[in-house]
């Protein structure tokens, strides 16, 4: 086991030894009483989680805050919260005093099923996603699912896009199951616990990224760049959103490049379109794709790659594709009748 | 072998693949012809080399700079330096795009027989040395015994004081034999290899300083004390001086606690004295010391701590000091006749 999970309902049995923790804001003021009484010892500090916050200057406070509370190297600290306070509180802990223990404590969705795992932490730098960051595996992670029911339904939908690509990556069974439910209810504990075992699997498997776990980018080289472009506008979308839209975009390249049947990409098509996942592109030159795309970081001997799938349950693994794929890609999402 | 290691004369047989290098400016003047001739293909970035400019405003300058040049996560870099460029240089591959393979090429004595070795990265923060980082090993180490005949007196002073650490915590034989050596000439290959070579074993049996690799903080308590103190006046000294200086003051506790025989303990004085390490202490409140102190990454379970050597080769690995006998130990040093 890379990692100690608990999954457990609300009430909690205090932790004594945890003497700080970061945690949402928002998700501060909903559960506080729980919380405080949960880590009674914890000092508490509270940040605003979006993307722009999982920046260096969020880094350098969190850092700030770990020297003025002299956290020595070995007090664990506690991370609640979503994907971006994980990530965020996260890489400090991997950084100060070259790596202090944490707990992490996913609070949406999708940091319950995914980020909360596999040790990935980091912050965006210059517009690009988790352009800084470092592998460093929580002592512990704690998923409540109580939490969820708090959680809005936009956050919801955002987590289940990771589930229905675990499901892709996993098997027919798992897509069929997932098939059944709805992007925006709370889902059971075991689909839950299924969805976040598919990746604990392939991360013990390949916990730094040599090799397998490059499979759980797929829809993930598009993916981030539209979620990034979107930011520079009125209307961003969410890391699922944008994974989704991203899975749309990649899988036509499997298409394309022989890898997949047309007849399965129509269906998981159908299933993303009837979800409400295929929204618009964001406005872009292709200029700032091209910048983007060309810092992500499965760029490797000077070639952009997406994950490809040979069927439902059958990745192919890490694929080049060319500049002039990707300009392909994005015209026909932009043409095609199941995209908004 | 924790990592390859290349002990070699100018010239040197070029290497391709290596795309960008942040070197010390000092060392890119006095070096340009041979470094670009080995890295022919080398973006070049220069650094100051100082305490001071091992900062996160350098460490954030490294981030763009390897951004800009759209460093992909599969393409090493080289750090050409002494220790402070190797830390902040380490660090940026360690946390760009969660590591990226580097190359260290260490050019003052210290970084030759030390810093280079092991993996440690990392910056200064708030005053305190080391306060934020990561273990990322260099990929190669490049050393190149030429530099140290353009090397200040006064650094070789400083990276002999590591040597003299690694012979004090080694084997009565290697103290004698670096009796008979003068801390400001350059030290034959076989010495060089002889002091790097102990802490590359050390390092092999504990990579992330879980037990015996805390045994190469002799010195290092205090000594970081009193370097950080000494950058604040007018006259700072260098890591070498301050590590002496920690390793007169640390030792005086270790025989004060029973361990080490008091006659020892003045031959090492001698020594040290002769050298002209024994210098006197910067300026401080012992609120400032311990404030300096209680950040040290040696601190657990609420106890500060130093290395102890029962005899010379025979280390008793980290013991509790209280805050009482840090103080007397000032006392004594400043009261020593073998203290400046």
């Amino acid at each position: 086991m890379l990692t100690n999970a608990t999954w457990q309902k609300i009430p909690l049995q205090p932790i004594y030894d945890i003497a700080w923790a970061a945690v949402d804001g928002k998700v501060y003021t909903l559960w506080k009483d729980v919380l405080d009484s949960w880590l009674p010892r914890a000092k508490w500090i509270t940040l605003h989680a979006s993307e722009e916050k999982k920046s260096l200057s969020t880094l350098r406070y969190l850092w700030k805050k770990l020297y003025q509370q002299q956290i020595a190297r070995d007090q664990p600290i506690a991370a609640i919260g979503g994907g971006t306070i994980l990530d965020t509180v996260g890489f400090a802990a991997a950084t100060y005093k070259r790596g202090i223990p944490w707990h992490a404590v996913p609070t949406t969705l999708l940091a319950q099923v995914d980020a909360a795992w596999g040790g990935k932490t980091g912050i965006n730098f210059r517009q690009t996603k988790n352009l800084l960051g470092a592998f460093h595996m929580p002592e512990q992670v704690w998923v409540f699912q109580d939490f969820l029911q708090t959680l809005p339904d936009r956050q919801r939908k955002s987590g289940f896009a990771e589930m229905l690509k675990h499901a892709l990556l996993d098997s027919p069974q798992s897509w069929d199951q997932i098939q059944a439910l709805s992007p925006t209810t709370i889902p059971s504990l075991a689909t839950l616990q299924q969805a976040a075992l598919f990746k604990i699997h392939v991360c013990e498997q390949d916990p730094h990224e040599k090799d397998r776990r490059s499979l759980l980018n797929l829809g993930h080289t598009l993916g981030h760049a539209w979620e990034m472009l979107s930011h520079k506008t009125s209307m961003p979308v969410t890391h699922g959103e944008a994974v989704a839209m991203g899975i749309a975009t990649e899988l036509y390249l499997s298409v394309e490049k022989g890898y997949l049947r047309a007849g399965t990409f129509e269906q998981i098509l159908q299933a993303l379109h009837r979800w409400g996942y295929l929204l618009p592109l964001p406005p872009f030159t292709y200029k700032q794709l091209a910048k983007l795309l060309w810092q992500d970081k499965k760029v490797f001997a000077h070639q952009l790659r997406i994950v490809a799938l040979y069927d439902i349950g059958q990745p192919a693994g890490l694929i080049p594709i060319t500049w002039h794929e990707v300009q392909k890609a994005v015209r026909w999402y932009r043409t095609s009748p199941w995209c908004a």
